[in-house]
This record gives structure tokens, sequence and C-alpha cells, in this order.
């Protein structure tokens, strides 16, 4: 069995205007003094659990073995949704199920699901609109703290809520979409990288299509943007796709905003194939 | 006596875009490297003392006993006005005396309020400008520390600084104002929700108000929102209002942004009332 | 030998938007679960190094000795730029080498500079766009726990990165400009305080004006600011040109935001001299 790490991470979109993060953390340290809490994000656009929903599977195996992490966009926070504890790999996450461990769910698989209970927890009555504060994080310092194990929150459940589409593969390539617009204006997508990767690596060339034009090509809007190795393969402002260090496909412009120059963001369809020409003209999609 | 948490708050209007909140932490480490620091919020307008004082009423009490909260909204960085160590309950306030905690004051009662003295506190001269690295920092460590105590920092005293208005009680219900609008838009006001539960428990018919539309009722402007338990109590953008797990009255609209769809914010007033007609047409206020 | 102290500190572009600062303090984390980690900035303006460069020479001095401070705004990231150690007084840096620490060098002089080399510090290969988590975070643990000195991370070198222009001294006056507009408004300049401390003790009347109007005096644009003591110096509203309490000239307006006042910025230019009327009409500059 995995052993907590100590570490508590935190994601979500309480922002930084208020003390809401601040209030969660005394909580987590009043029952937990030796926990070190560290912030992934408190950005994530109000109620938005899509956008929340992207970065468990990018983010939770970066860390130790047995930490503990705290997801909540919760815009159903006083309705039945439940509030689980998930393992994924050797991380353990709680999260409403609200599908915002979906993806993670999608890609790495859970180890295990229970249901949060407020007697098994012995936690008593939360409020009715600030369950991260009176429900997940106390639960959070016990796991974290060893106080209380994965299996002893309640009962084995499965997830719930909604799962997402994902990009998928087609014969002459795949299909996907902008799912974050970070901080710099690149566009994060679906789009795994490695199965860009894998149409790069096909051989033969492309019947019709200069070698000098070979791809893959990432069609967003009406422009093709070239794969690259990193920002530095195209000239300043240009735009290169790349693998985003992440796993992901990522759509940028060089030292400039990609969303700003395309007018993209989240839900732009993104597709990637290895003609240089576009996918509409070509019928190919 | 209290014994230290070893945990210190920080609720500023320094902002994020530059290190000043860093360099603070890195004065309360070097004197007490074992120090856990909680930022509660450092989006406070600037120089709103008024938004600032909102917080540590309703944040503190969260906390383990013997946590030293640190607040700095300080336009009057420079002049005269002391800087104060406050004991509110079991918790330890370091803060200028310009109001920044007079709610907290006059909600939960001060135990005791001493003058920093930089002699008593061994402290050298500080720069004219930046008070909340070079004194009140410092003095937040040694108290974390134990190093020094509340009462060692120089003479007992009282607070000087304003004290702000607050809700009052009428005969026909409660008026108050929105004090601050939180990331969500959600309007935060100074009036106790259970001072709005009492309303709601008064025996018998509001004469003339079909039962149906049992209140209480909140006015914002010329809109009267229904007093409810949570979000999840009204459709989606619909506007509610309820208790905002601080203990006070907030006007939400569910998954959307009620502050932009009221025009509301700071200091608009807001009205309480058990009938679901306007207080200005029935003349009750 | 300094000895580690175990803290690290954070400075980069990365923004609060994404979990980026969340991953890197997650690997700093699992190589040294005892780091205490301190952020200082993460809203430096996307790939700003000049902007960026301002802060090492003004915040890490006030850190224990042994300090790690990580720096990262870096557009050339994926490009041969190197990534190297210097330790500044007791303080060491990891930065990458593109002037981001070239004002600290030519302020408090480097005592020493090595390029990290992946082989000698045992690290496997980074991924193309986010040479933070992977570079920069593994040898900031080490260093800070000890496991690695700066001399061993690899060969010595020399910053080849660009410099920067500073502020110069004059017959009559001084010559600089703002860098940093911070979250206040207020605009902090290159501009040593210690050097209009000097033209403020120098002995004499100028010539022609009248001794109410003893300077020195700030020109920004069209407008002469006064040089005082702290912000309470002047009516609320009013520009003030002072010490910073970072050690260089800052003109704010009380409680106001200069830089809207003012429409000045980063590069905006600044002059200081003893007379009260325009350096432009004087001929003096």
């Amino acid at each position: 069995m995995t052993a907590p790490s100590g570490i508590v991470t935190l994601l979500t979109d309480f922002g930084h205007r208020d003390p809401f993060v601040g209030m969660v953390k005394g909580v987590i340290l009043g029952r937990f003094p030796a926990a070190r809490i560290v912030d992934l994000t408190h950005e994530i656009p109000p109620y938005d659990v899509r956008a929340g929903a992207y970065w468990p599977a990018r983010s939770y195996a970066g860390f130790p073995a047995g930490t503990v992490h705290v997801a909540v966009v919760d815009p159903g926070v006083g309705t039945s949704r439940a509030v689980v504890v998930a393992e994924a790999r050797d991380q353990w996450l709680v999260v409403p199920d609200n599908g915002l461990c979906a993806e993670l769910a999608a890609r790495d698989g859970l180890v295990s699901v229970h249901m949060i209970d407020r007697v098994a927890c012995r936690l008593g009555e939360p409020s009715r609109t600030f369950h991260g504060r009176d429900l997940l994080a106390p639960v959070a310092a016990m796991l974290a703290s060893g106080a209380l194990s994965p299996e002893a929150v309640g009962p084995a459940t499965r997830l719930e809520g909604p799962r997402w589409e994902r990009a998928v593969a087609r014969p002459d390539g795949i299909e996907g979409r902008v799912i974050v617009r970070d901080r710099f204006g690149n566009l994060l997508t679906d789009v795994p990288a490695e199965a860009v990767e894998r149409l790069a690596n096909e051989p033969g060339p492309v019947p019709g299509q200069d070698p000098s034009q070979a791809g893959p090509w990432v069609w967003i809007g009406d422009r093709a943007v070239p794969w690259r190795r990193t920002y530095a393969d195209v000239t300043v402002g240009a735009l290169v796709a790349l693998d985003n260090a992440h796993g992901d496909l990522e759509i940028a412009a060089r030292e400039g905003n990609a969303a700003e120059l395309l007018g993209a963001g989240p839900g732009t369809p993104v597709r990637v194939r290895r003609a240089a020409w576009s996918p509409d003209r070509s019928g190919g999609w």
C-alpha cells in the first residue's frame, strides 16, 4: 500500500481575490500541521468543470507517490452530487463526482473510487456552499496524515459524472479541439503528441506534395501550422505546433499570443494531417 | 496562555504582480525557519481598508489557536498611525491601527491590544514605505516562534482607528450593505445570516401576502431576491440570497455573476424584509 | 562555505492561470521534501526578461544565506542558451543565461558562475518547452538539500547574456528610466535613491530658485515631482518621488495611481535635478 507523501495539492476555481483558498489551507493545517500544500491553480474559469478536468491528467503524475490532490470546481455544491476519493496510479484524489477527474480516469484508469461518508469520516454538518473548506479539506488532511485510508472514507462506488469528448484518429489524420488557452495565449489541445508523432513517422511522401512541405500540419481555422520540436524552430511571432511538455499538441506563437492571433480558444476544432492543404478543400474529413 | 501554532497568515493589498509578498515571507522565514505561512488574500483593492476589514472577522476563527495573522492595507504607512498586536479569542493579529481589525473587534471583542515598540522588539529603523517587510513581518515571526509574547511587543493600548457602519435591525426588517464583490460576482454583505433566519422564523403570515411568496426577501436595487438554502435551490442563472458559509447574507446568481446582473457592488444598500413588495413603495423603511 | 538554508524562491512569467508553477513545486518537493518554497512573483509580463531582471537585485539579499533562487523568464527555451548556477553574496541563483541576473551581477558582482551540465547533475533528457520543471527545478532541489554544490553542477563559465542600460550621473543631475509599473501604479526606476540623496545634500542654493522650491525634483514627461520621505508627505492624490524601500527612486501618487496619472510605464525617461524647472527648457541634458 502507498504511504502518504504529506503533500496536498489544490486545484480550484476560487481565484485569488478572496481568502477562500487560505481558509481551506487553515483547515488542512489545523488537522495536519506538517502538511505541505501546493497550489496547482485557482484560476480555472468559474464553474468551468471541463477546463478544470484538463489538468489532473497532466499534472498529478509528477508528484511523489501518496500525494493527495484536492480539486474543486463545483457548481453543484449543495446538491446530491457525491464527493469521492479516487486512486489513480499512486496518487489520491479528493473531488466532487462531476466530471472533474473524468479525463484522468479515461487516460490512466482509476484503482478505486470511494464515496465520502460524513459519518465514516467523523465530520460534522458542512455549510451548504463551501464544501471545499468543510468536507474536502478535512478529508484531504486525514488522508495526507495517514489518519484515514482511501478505503475508509466510505463505500466503494464508481464515477457517475459526465465524460468528455476525446480526440479521435481517422484514416487521414486526427481530429481534436482546444481545451485550454494558457497564460501565454498558447492553445492546449486534447490531441496526444505521440499520435502526431506517429503521423510524422509514416513512411512515404504525400502524393502531390513538395517534400519541403513535409508535415504533419495542424489545421486551426484556415491556418496550417507546422509541427516542430520547440518554439525556437520558427521565427519570432510565427505560429508553431509542438509537444507542450504535458504530452499534448499545443499551438503557440513564438514570443507571441497564438490565441489572439488566431481568434481561437477552448472549443476551437483542430485537425492534424500529413498534407499541407486544407482538410476542408481536400474532402478528407 | 495560548501557545503559538507556528502558522502565520497574510492578508494584504500587495497583489501578485510584484514580489512584495515574497519579500515579507523571506523576512519571516529568516527569523523563524519553521514558520508555515498561509496566504489569505493579497488582492484587497489598493488602499481599501474597509474591504480588508471584512475578512479577519470571517476567516481567522478557522485557524488553530495561537495562529498569527498579519494584515497590511496601509495607506498611512510612514505616518504616526500605530502598528499593534491584538488578541481575539485565541488568535493573534499584527495590524496597523487604521480600522483593519475593527470589524473583528466589534464582533468578537479583543482580549488585549499592544502597540509595537521598536525598542522592545529590538528592531532597527524600518523603511518609510514598506512596514509590512520591516516591522510587521519580524514581529509576526517572533510571535509565531515564541520568541516574543503579545504582551512584550510594547505598551498596552486600545484601538484608535475608525470603526465601520454595521447592518441594523429595524421593526420591519434589516438594513445593511454590500461590502465585498467576490471572484464569482457574489455580493457579500454585512447582514448576519442568523438575523435573516430569525426573520424567516417569525410566526404568522405577512398581511395581504400570498403564502406561496413566503420570504424573507432581500431587496437590492429594485429586485427582490428570495432567501434559500443553497445555489441549487434556484434555476441556473437566477438570483438567490443565502448564508455564505461565513455567517453573512450573500446575493448570488446560480452559476452566474450577480454583481454584473444587478450592477451592484461594495456600498450598494441591501434590505431584508418578510414582505415580497418593495420597501420603497411600502414606506416601511 | 555557505550551507543551504533549505529555502527555494521562484520568480517566473508563468502567471497564475495554469498549474505550471505547481508542477515546478512538485518536482522540487519530490526531490527535497523539506524544501520551503517562496513565490516571489509569477506575473512578470510574458517573455519580458528586462522586467524580470529588476527584482533579483532587490529581493534576494533579504533572504537567509544559502537560499536558492530560481528565475525563469525564458523565451529562448529549447535553444542553445545555457542555464547557470550563480553565486551572489551568499545567495544561489538558478537561471537561464539570458540577462535575467545581469542587473544583480552588475550591482553585487557574482562570486562564481557554473553552467548546468545534465550529466554532472544526473538528469534525464528534459522536455523542449518546460526547462523550469525539467532542469531548473531538480537542480534547485539538489542545491537546497545539499545533495549538490554550486561547483558540482557543471563547468565554471561567465555570463554571456545581454546587459541592461543603467541610470547615469551627469554634472547637473541623473538620467534613468522607469523599469517596472507595480500593482499600485507606482513607477519603479533604475535610479539609485542614494544618488538622489547625494543631490539633495549638495550645498548651496540653486541660482535663481526660490528656496521654498528646494528639490531635488524628478522630471517625468513635463511634470516635476518633489523628492520626499514618504507618501504621507504630500496630499492625497498628489505625486511624490521617494526611496521605494528597495533602494531606488519611485514615483507614486499618494493613495492613487501614478502610472495612470502620468501615462507612463516601463521605458519612460526620468531625470533628477536640483532645479524646479524643466531640463528640456534649461538645456541641461
